[in-house]
């Protein structure tokens, strides 16, 4: 395996069924090895507040109580993970859905973070490459859903940009990877107001600088930190 | 491989923590070949109560509208598939959940029953026996959820007991087959009042002499012509 892409998509694009088309069909005509990962959509939200599940928020960060384990577990790993195979399969594209718990791929630990009890969240610990390589091999292409485990029988919810840097450094050693994380403008714009302003690159050198003129900031940073690692 | 258990298991087991836990403990502990084939549970009844999805039937079978399957695919192939595989899991089992449309393992067609329209329920046409034979060879024990694919995008609900009986099938030319259907009798009862009047031996021979008999009625019938088939 020479290249490897592993492209991130979200809620932008999850809950556009156009937007959702045309990505699947240029990621179908990718002629190199590739993993999608995917992220959630509006349909998580919808279903919490359907079904009166409350949210809670601890800095920024989602509580995963056992109510809403459940439910992402249903809406990522069940619904988005599986009609994201089913249209793949019909674009001739072999695709393999999968959460960290399927064939062990991604084991995670519960999140503990001083205090502060973020449920069932879990952080990445190990990705299990030999077997996605033989699962490429094999021609099958792996599709991702945000939901890991811990190995003694947890589901954990996980971050889904996160799971896509995992994966890429996983196979770091064994391919030239292309990360790519996929929203809803035309890039990282230096000034969020203006389209046209996209930063043309960002590493490791410029990025303190731009997060200290507040060029990167809010939900990227995270975007750009994983980017980077 | 010589011998292939394909085990299928229902809301039975699956609502019940302890009986689930201990089926998990000794499907864990066969040392063969095994795919574990899984159905619903209360729990889809319970969500499309509380999302106010009406459900239709005709002739006593479900009707799958867009919300049913939806909801089907989110308990079936997300919360009911995962758990079970994240279970397993700790247990030493290296479970890998699957629909039919993962891998393309299992194909179907959407049911056509004169003008009986049942929406979204799937009729299998095809296994995909050799690449389920690669998995098992590769260590991987598939965890079958009961949904299909028709390979133009469409996902479709189609019964597990279906599966089990496709999958054993599938396989019959491979290995020694034992196909076990788990439900909550000591088996198949002469009396139902009975728990003690189990019919030793149903075969293709005595079957039609215990249905005009009332021996085996309702439910029994699909169940009982798919471990015939």
């Amino acid at each position: 395996m020479d290249k490897l892409y592993v492209i991130k998509i979200g809620g932008n694009i999850i809950d556009d069924e156009e937007k959702l088309d045309q990505f699947l069909s240029a990621f179908s005509s990718i002629s190199e090895k590739r993993i999608l990962v995917h992220g959630g959509g509006k349909l998580a939200t919808e279903l919490a507040q359907k079904l009166a599940i409350p949210q809670q928020m601890i800095q920024g960060r989602r509580v995963t109580d056992l109510e809403t384990l459940k439910l992402v577990t249903m809406v990522y790993g069940g619904w988005i993970n599986k009609t994201i195979v089913a249209r793949l399969q019909s674009k001739g594209v072999n695709a393999l859905g999968l959460t960290g718990a399927d064939a062990g791929i991604i084991k995670a630990h519960k999140r503990i973070a001083g205090e502060a009890d973020y449920g069932f969240a879990g952080d990445v610990d190990e990705v299990n490459a030999p077997l996605l390589f033989e699962f490429l091999e094999r021609g099958l292409t792996p599709v991702v859903a945000p939901i890991t485990h811990d190995g003694r029988g947890q589901l954990l919810n996980t971050n889904a940009d996160t799971i896509a840097n995992s994966i890429a450094q996983a196979f770091s050693s064994r391919a030239e990877i292309h990360l790519i994380y996929c929203f809803e403008k035309e890039g990282v714009l230096g000034n969020i107001h203006d389209e046209a302003s996209v930063i043309p690159q960002i590493n490791s050198d410029n990025y303190h600088q731009l997060v200290d003129a507040g060029a990167i900031a809010g939900g990227m940073i995270p975007k750009i930190q994983n980017a980077i690692a």
